[in-house]
């Protein structure tokens, strides 16, 4: 039997303007930066939740979609 | 066979104005701030429920999306 | 395998005015209060059922959002 | 592995009136009275079926929600 | 990993009038009454079945809320 | 980890005219009665297939309500 | 852990005439006769497939509900 | 934990004329009939796969029920 | 704890035409007609896939369903 | 505990043209056409993917139905 | 019990010109070609996600069928 | 018993410019590009999560489906 699982949820990022920032902060007792991801306007990013992420903060202009609804950075 | 599942639900808070305070509360036999999280206006974060944070607090203008609708602090 | 899985309900609560109250009961042959959180006006906390809290009371003007639908205390 | 599931439905309970009783009735071979709870007018309470309660009983004028729709005591 | 799981479906009696009985009858080879719980007019009960109760027998005027939908008695 | 599933499905019978006869029948080799329950007019009894019971037959005139809908006996 | 779970399919059928009758036919390598049931108009039977009952046959005129819809006998 | 499961689909087939036949084909290396049923019009069979029967054939002017729609033999 | 489930999906084919022709096809390295079976004018087969069937291969006149929708060959 | 689960999707194909070619291409490390099956015009075939494909290839005029929706060949 | 399930995701792909390439990806550490498969006009193919391939990548005019909507390759 | 299940979710991507850049982000404690794919205007890739990537970032005019919607890149 070979499987392969990684059904945790994703989110969908969409710079809407240079230097959106998005930060994965970490899974566990302390709850620090771990990861930072610069995206210029345009460029998208979809990231799960992982062993190591079970925040993410975005900074900067961007439109976010999860599977509760879509949300805009910076109105 | 490799699987990661983090499935825990995750709630969405954007900051509708500086300062707005995001407050991680411990799971387990004591309910205490365990962290806490600044967002400055227009910055989004998207939070799951882990081992150790089992209640969150959000004080400032907010607006909070999770599985049960939509919600807006300060009003 | 690495996963963490917290999928207990949660529910929302907002404060329409200061000093509303949110008390965990104990589950358990006992059920007392083992824990109370303080909201001030357009505050918001988001709180799931834990291996501790099987009962939640509040007091005072709220907008309770859950899966069974919406309610305000007060009314 | 971490994981912690509380899962069993709730019920959400809004006292109309001063004094409303919500009484939690045992699980197993006796079906007896082992908690009580007193709501004032406005009060909340939300409350889970657990290992101890199996069968709630309210007495005085409430609003109750359930999975499977709305009632009021005392019409 | 901690869990509890009381999933059985549960039914919502209303009495309408005073002095309404629900009887819990046994799981298992026989059938007999174990339990019986008064209602006066107004009070509302949530039970579900149990290791103990696979059958409930309603007496008097009251409404019942059922996954399979809502029933008068007496009617 | 503590849990009790009693899943089964039930079904809702109300009776429409005194001495209404609800026969359970015995699951495995043999299939004979081994629990008759007496409902006088408007009294509703709810019941669950048990590891005893995986018929029940009605006699009298009666409202049913199960998952794959509504019949009347004595039409 | 305590639990019972017997989620087999039922179907229900209401004798529309005297005499209507069911008949449980063996699961297993040999398909036979194994209990017969008879209704009088206006009877209702509720039944399982078990492990001991695979099909059933409905003679006479009968109205029959199962999960893939409802059928009438001898129209 | 007692349980009994007999999930598998069911058809229904329901007789138009006398002396429709439904025949079950064996599980297995061979595919061989390994029992008929008659039955007369009107009279109505509901049937199971089962570990003996993986196909089943029916001949005569019949209405057969499945959970993919409704398909009358003969027309 | 007794169980049964053969639940893989099935197929209902409608013979439109005599020598309705349905093959069943090997599971497993080689890909061989096992099984063939005729269907006259009118006659219904109902066929799951099994241990042995993993493809059906359908000549001559006849409607099909399946839980993908309705076909019929030979237009 | 008996049970067969042959649970693995499946696609319709029907042959609009003579010699419409379904090819089998193997699971594993190699991709390699293990199996062609040829169809005349107005013939159908339901195949299941299996140990042995993973996936499959359609040559010649066809209809094909699929969980995902509807499609033709040589369009 | 026997059983056997591929239950992965499948995407459908019709080529809309000639020399579409059809190529999958290695999971892995590595992500490489590993397959190559060429589709003329109008041919289809329809392929799983497996233990082999995580990724698809498609060059030429065609149509694809996946679970999230369908998409046109060269508009 | 035989079963292969990749049941991650996948996203679709497909480029509207030539160079459009996917870029898969390792899984674990470091979050470190570990793949580049690139695409012409018109080639679409469909790329699931796996043990290796548990984020993805395009680069250039994309549009991109996945289960939470569709977006695209550069608008």
């Amino acid at each position: 039997m070979a499987s392969e699982i990684y059904a945790s949820d994703h989110i969908i990022i969409k710079a809407l303007d240079n230097g959106v920032t998005i930060i994965g902060l970490t899974r566990g007792t302390d709850t620090k930066f771990h990861h930072t991801e610069k995206l210029d306007r345009g460029e998208v990013m979809i990231a799960q939740f992982t062993e190591h992420t079970s925040a993410i903060k975005i900074r900067g202009a961007a439109e976010v979609l999860t599977k509760h609804g879509k949300i805009r950075t910076n109105d």
